[in-house]
């Protein structure tokens, strides 16, 4: 006996769960849990189906379930298999360190490839934990040529996601293009308060009283990516902007975390500029 | 097109959800949303389905659900309408008037029908909103007598549920059986932490640095009904028993108003002692 | 033995605790609590003194304090009584409601003396708990007019405070002028995100997971005055516009209200365009 | 100019603040932040007091404070310098690598000297991150023995602090007596719910909604010790014993952390069996 996930979307009609459903009884599978939501703006259906049944042949299923759905229909039939990842960092450790601990000690549902930085600082304890650091400098190049460096070693692994675990550049169009829907990028703000630049300043200034973090999928418009995760903390009068960065440090893994453990257990739809998440 | 809103727990088998919904499909029932849930511990399957359709017959369909089911399963097809209530309580005000502005204002999903209180205290409120309210003393008589009495007038309303609203006597095994999960009670502390009297003033003496709430049925075992929402709020050594009392106000209406939210929208089912809750 | 309240602002120097508790026990004031916090950036000095004590005459400690203190420092020394308030609402009864409840039964920390609405929606509720309903219409008329209207009513109060509650009309910078320091406003969003109308149709075309709501001090710059308290809460892709308000309500009166009780226990400072509170 | 803290508890009097203020006045030290409490029930005072000044000597300062205040006062002059601590840890990684992780990048605000455990399990860990780590077998042996073996470790180190970050074996009386005050513990439930072995287990049988976590000095009697900090998270019926475990292990090291941070800041006070914490 197997365990499955299926995911599909599609545009809504009549009779999907009926007909989806149908099919996998007839491939003797049985469903234990199944989720599903209508985006009802943008009249598109979304489930998620957890089964388990002795299923010889994936594509045969994925056929058979097109077959009955609407045209331009997604179907995803996965038999678990840990997802592969890299991770990018800059010279934070904390959201790097929550990765590498866990894949350490095989909780994080995924595995670290390599960890690529744009500087040195994260080598030593990457390499601790084992695994391999890259460095790939930003200074005195072309983003384009920066970025085909990282593309470079990326190439050398077979990914599923691109971490950006306070990765502090800002990638381009291009290289975003190419990892469509498989950048996950960590904002330290409850977006879309505090675009862009230090966010804790700005928070400071304008004397909010929480302070939050975003796990966004990341697109070619900076910080407006389809949100995953979100959290904030209280603060009050008392913190500094660096009190500020320290309790959101706290939140950044957390949030970064939760929407990692979300997706590698393939619980994340993106829909439109929007997720669909089934916890 | 109606709404409906169809319930069923049963023995857990194979190909449960299958069978459910090719007979909604026959129904010509379009599946809004389905959620459910099986207790491994005691093989149970639980579901909640939100359809649409022209059904003409909700007893047929029922019929129909309970010949594919286990025996023992029980199926609940529910057309929208509104929940009638009567709220019990003795002098606290807060979570009656919660319930009772919402009443007023067409936002609590029910209707109070009445509130029946142990002492005066909260007559004039209740009935500035228009309830009506009973004053049943509990002195200088028998449980079963003073229980009679509330009975006596419940018996004039036909009621869906009981909420203890801060109600402060226990009530017998026998009342309870009478209204079997049909009463809901708002218990002021995270049970099963301080179980019984003056958990506030536990929760002083344990030196805590959290409170909370706990909104449950109420079965014969005081305190230990099956639990529908908790919530908890921080404290730390500044508080006195009286803070405490205030700050857990705000929790305890807070906990019951979500608690009669979900009931009221058919979300909950009683499993054993736990319950499942599809929000 | 009186309880006061001891509330200064001014320029931070060395020994300002040293000489303010000095002359506090020359006047044979207990301190039961202080507190106070340096704003580094402004370099100025705030701290909030409980005590008791037989003092004669509250004026001469003011001068006696201010004697030994910075030019331009700030003292207010403040015998427990009641504010009195005003509330400016529009249609929306959920936020009222917590006010006019707690009023009802003396736990606001304050005394309701009438409630003015640009729409009759709320008179009946209002008059119903015993609180003067003034209708100020704002259709064909300049706002000049309007807020005229509305002063012309205030005028026969004497108020410490306005409370916005969900009044849904820009009240200009000579209003606020008028009533500076003294106008409280709740925000349906956590500011700074969401600026602006419809924040909630915002937030669901933004896609956020969580929602949330402002309690904050008017300025003349809209949404941008000293925010009081915040708290948020989660949402998900199942949250359609219609019930981001509805959880929104739940979150708008709970800061609300907690920003009131700090207020109405003379807790809150405001520092430029930030508060400092002292919970 | 250094920072000092001070920590003063004493039997309640009147004046005491003005007394200590004076004192500190005298020594030219500037009062930066001030936190008292008084707890009533005890008639017990309590304060931290951080300040800035040219202190030549911190016992002729103990000296003159302890002059002033009530006999049996404590009196504590700190200047600050990094807390020494030992972990002890049995198999799970979780809380262990959180502080490891903070000591490595030296944002512990302690040093780890070394970590023992009852299992080899977390060796190879520690050691990666360069922390000496000592194995005390449990098997085969009185526990006064175990006991005579950690101590026999810990003797070569010179600590403030042991850290019980997950280790499941009960000290005895003497043992925590050795080390009164000193002992910090996680314990997986919001005490004093569920007490004793397998809180999950239990928590998953009474049907709760939240779970929690609870840091607190270890005392003689079993999970009664001072609370230092608590944290809850929501739950529901989809989760397993397991799943609690898995958010659980999320709750016990923010708990943790949390109180590490407020101990080594030297921000907690022990007032009976409660605490005092100034944050």
């Amino acid at each position: 006996m197997n365990e499955l996930t299926i995911l599909i979307s599609c545009p809504d009609q009549v009779g999907l769960v009926t007909n989806i459903t149908r099919i996998l009884a007839a491939h003797q599978l049985n469903i234990i849990a199944m989720r599903e939501f209508v985006d009802e703006a943008n009249k598109a259906f979304f489930t998620r189906i957890a089964c388990t049944g002795e299923l010889k042949d994936t594509n045969l299923l994925e056929e058979k379930l097109l077959e009955t759905l609407p045209d331009a229909a997604e179907v995803n039939v996965i038999t678990r298999k840990e997802k592969q990842i890299a991770v990018l960092v800059t010279k934070e450790y904390h959201c790097l360190a929550e990765i590498l601990i866990k894949n350490q000690f095989k909780t994080l549902g995924a595995n670290v490839q390599c960890v690529i930085g744009n500087y040195e600082s994260l080598r030593n304890f990457s390499e601790k934990l084992g695994i391999p650091y890259f460095f790939v400098d930003h200074n005195n190049k072309e983003k384009a040529q920066f970025e085909a460096e990282i593309k470079e070693i990326l190439n050398h692994f077979d990914l599923d996601y691109l971490v950006l675990a306070k990765f502090m550049r800002i990638l381009s169009a291009d290289f975003v293009k190419d990892y469509a829907g498989k950048v996950i990028n960590i904002h330290h703000s409850f977006l879309p308060a505090f675009i862009g630049a230090n966010p804790y300043k700005q928070a400071f200034e304008r004397g909010v009283k929480i302070i939050g973090a975003t796990a966004h999928f990341v697109t070619d418009h900076l910080d407006e990516g389809p949100i995953i995760t979100q959290h904030t903390t209280h603060i009050d009068h008392n913190f500094s902007v660096k009190d500020m960065v320290r309790a959101g440090k706290e939140i950044e893994k957390k949030v970064l975390l939760e929407a990692l453990e979300l997706i590698f257990e393939d619980r994340v739809f993106v829909s439109g500029n929007k997720t669909v998440i089934f916890k």
